[in-house]
């Protein structure tokens, strides 16, 4: 996505990735910075990150932290296929889209990009890609992995879930959530983050913080035991390895050891359902918001003008494959004033 | 390396990354918590670190902030090479030991290892695997990498860089540093950054941070305009690209902006020579220092009963490839006290 | 493409690549087995086919035999992209479904795949994937491949691919052509290799020779000087360097070298228009052909219970993404009679 | 190794990949050019190479044809590895030496040399490198690969094969055998194939023909069930899949279906001893022999000018690590009357 640089404003609706470090995780990291411990993830941080995991997605989770939401992909779709796997996934996902081709180039991976109208994939759409087993021609589809919210902002159900998690577990493929949003899906939906994960039937799970408030910390969670054998050289070798450990997972345990990834979510997606309203109300009719809004994002049509008056004091991006279409994404830390601000600006 | 994981003491010796983060580096972290910037890069902080690089390493310099060590090594030698590259390195060197093999899987390189006596490469040793060039049947020598400190805890000079530098060059291959302990050795050496970087000759440098007190942060640092086409991409591709690198470029602004790399290192140095001294001291003749104490790392050869009676209170590790030898490591919060504590327990 | 395994019969409809080899290509190869030769593409029929690539090609051609169709594919996309490259290729095309994922895993590349009604790009169809270069976050489209003829049997008019090229350089990219049966398209189209290649504007080409009569070689045709830097190191890492190249050479000068290419293609070619003539004078309305017939590829739907009695004499294959469609190949040797034959196994 | 490219004498001591085909091969070829037959391996002449394989190596053997040596042994390594696997081998194997990084490159793997006195390793050498396993610091050595016959000529007794497969073995390591040269080691120590590979406890094979009179045909051999999961994939994606793999089984069966591989390596063999026999009945001092000669190749060292004087009549290679010395090649066309006039040459 192209983003204007705008505005000294110290809100954005460019991305939750311009928001800095919630204060409740910036306080973790302060606790954690205490002497010496074990470096690359036999600290008493991990541990407890550990438990964390089991506590929120069963007893046969087990978490490794990462650094960013590229590399819990890459790694956990990696680790979870063999060297001629292929990996499912809508045209609009995060790793067919804006990772560069990691998941080919480092993964080693193929992708099976299926067009889809809203972000999301069903059993039916997952069907157009999923044959050719024991074909020594075709790179073998063995996972599908899905947005939780969709890079279009939506969210799957948990039915929705569980339908592809069964379709895909019939045909012999695992089902891969990138969750680097899914504290906000759960929000929206109304459900625990297990309820859209590890129950719906998952197996692996790229679950984010980083958007969520966080320096900068995610975490593979695998859902079922033996899904990612040979994990932990893979994480080394995929660059993912923090030495100090005690961080990341001091940042993870902040968010989701007590209710913080619920708050955060709830203020964010509250801040987009109350754009939304907003835009709604425009009166121009070239003003138009063009996915249901689900979580933080707001996807809308702007007329040029509107959308550069708008950019003069708010960064925000242009969709590159659609013109005239804009993300407006809220953070944790986005206020009504903001909102009320841009939504001045719009209808100007 | 196998760590004993002793120890609730504060101040281990395992290594350097069992360390936390430095009071000015954490207080950094603080001040850059301020609101929205661009994530990926285009916020202030990285614009500052570019200019601390070129400050320090002169006007051609460009960085470019990564996660960790193996991310920056990788990347630097990746994004120098083309496809069918080799990069020469002591048989030592940490990319060749501790990386599980993801120069080759990830950054797909061949190395060519050179068995050295005291992890220093020299051009008469790079000499023995400087050839082929122009034979379709070898992969290109078209690198060398050095560690500066190395892995061994030694250093080498300006002028031992210049000899390498110039040796690489008339070969047609560049210099690389794996300068994760870069500061250590200016700081025994008692020169300046570039003294044993751009100034010796050296074309791209992995400049550490976390060892030095960081969270979590390195850099590569290309030294030659043009040394890495594609840099900017393959920093996404190979999973080193931070959305928040804001924090990234703090933490190594407050170590390399000021004096804070000096202050470190001397402290940790000061430690070692201290250790070191105590060491050379003790009577029992299978105490012994295995190679010049030239930074922060200290190799003893201990008897095995000595050993474990010290690591019953602090951590450190036992070197793989030499039975009897370990490690002994010194960080920017390694106190006198320790340092004396570890003694008695060794003098037993 | 799943194939019956049937029939003793000589010659199937399964593929051109289940023929032999042609008697002058066989007696190229008894006249190339004499003494020693220069291993490893050293020898006179190597140079000789270099001669008459650019006798064909035109004088900048560089051509690398290879032994198989998708390691010339893989090959020749490699090494004309840097490791961020991506290639715009048709959805159908033979390096994105029948090559079990090389071009990603063993090429590094990231296949941009489009939907097209009959396996033809179009500049406007490129367009939908042509966009994002210098986004850090996107695979850069730096080449479109075409097959000639397509994988569903059609061809591109020299036109069609002059202005393919044409828009292929106004964006920065290269066209390279997958010409495993070039001939039969040059054969079709009435033009000489080169109007349909070099002559056009295309960068790169694949060159087949074992669908038409080969034991089995294939060529990397570079068409452009300097467009694959390092292409000799990388047919060895590619596992595509023969080292008694002698052979592969003679092969192919025994295609190229005078006028077989063109006669085997004519005789494939005319089969395959009698084949459709026939088939479309049967009168049962659900035989149906499914794309213009212009070349040795005759796709056709058939009732379930015909192509079952068709395939216990003949060998041909079900197309896997379209129940219900079949494809029949002809190839140098099949004969008036086989064609008859089928048909009148069609007509029942 | 840089080799002249003298001479257009019919037989040069350049190497066995000089020669062209023999004979019965070449009559193999000429009987499978019968009508169309299965592609991609399921052809009646690669159901008889299977059922050698198992005649030869025992009941658990599968072949896999494929095209060249360096496929072989990458998709060989590859396919009994894990993503992050290692391989021991000695420094001067042809994996580590001769194949432009592809094992690491297209085959992921990271080689671990070892230095050899004479090209051959132990139990003790490869120790040096066996160890760190559940290291995630370390590639995991989960492989050690030989060369039968060696780079320099030597040949591994059953013994000391079997001595490496249970070394291998206990350590939780394969055994693969670069047996490019396998029939040659087989007839030098009066053994069958079976007892230097498969019964000696090696658990893939790397079976070579085309340094014996193929055009050019190799295969993996898998020699233990499940040593190599999806190596029907793997062959595809590294580009080793022949479409009409028939005429690669046909050279297998030709020189393996019989004596075929014994009778050539016979004449190689013997031609090499009589060479050295010769050089050794040179009085000029300087000119000796450096290994033993235990197969097709004699390493000798010989003064610049005596090598220049024969290189004049007879291609042949100076070795590229050590000054002075040269390789000199016999292959299965090799005569007496070459052999004498070399040997004249090098008399002066």
């Amino acid at each position: 996505m192209t983003e204007n640089n705008a505005a000294a404003h110290p809100h954005a609706f460019a991305s939750d990735n311009w928001a800095g470090i919630h204060p409740e995780i910036f306080a973790a990291l302060a606790a954690a910075n205490i002497g010496h411990t074990v470096a690359y993830g036999g600290d008493p941080w991990t541990l407890e990150f550990q438990a964390t995991a089991r506590r929120i997605f069963g007893d046969e989770a087990v978490a490794f932290p990462v650094f960013n939401g590229s590399g819990a992909n890459v790694l956990a779709l990696q680790a979870a296929l063999p060297r001629w796997g292929a990996v499912i996934c809508a045209a609009t996902a995060h790793v067919n889209t804006d990772e560069t081709g990691a998941p080919e180039k480092t993964g080693g991976l193929k992708l099976l990009a299926v067009d889809t109208p809203d972000g999301k994939l069903t059993p039916e759409l997952v069907e157009r890609e999923a044959w050719g087993w024991g074909s020594k021609h075709r790179a073998q589809p063995l996972a599908v992995t899905i947005s939780q919210t969709t890079e279009l902002g939506t969210c799957y159900t948990p039915a929705e879930i569980r339908a592809l998690a069964e379709h895909a577990h019939e045909r012999g493929m695992l089902l891969h959530i990138d969750g680097s949003r899914l504290g906000g899906a759960a929000t929206h939906l109304g459900t625990s983050l297990a309820a859209i994960s590890s129950e719906a039937g998952a197996d692996i799970l790229s679950l984010g913080a980083t958007k969520s408030g966080a320096l900068g910390a995610e975490a593979v969670v695998v859902l079922r035991p033996d899904a990612t054998p040979g994990i932990e050289y893979l994480r080394k070798i995929n660059l993912q390895l923090a030495s100090k450990m005690r961080f990341a997972s001091a940042q993870l345990n902040a968010l989701y050891g007590g209710d913080l990834w619920l708050r955060t979510a709830q203020h964010a997606n509250a801040m987009a359902a109350r754009l939304a309203a907003g835009l709604r109300a425009v009166e121009d009719p070239a003003v138009r918001i063009a996915f249901p809004v689900e979580s933080n994002a707001v996807f809308v049509e702007l007329p040029e003008e509107v959308a550069r008056r708008a950019q003069d004091q708010f960064a925000f991006g242009a969709w590159p494959t659609r013109p005239g279409l804009y993300r407006l994404m809220c953070a944790f830390d986005t206020t009504e004033a903001d909102v009320d601000e841009l939504l001045a600006l719009i209808r100007g």
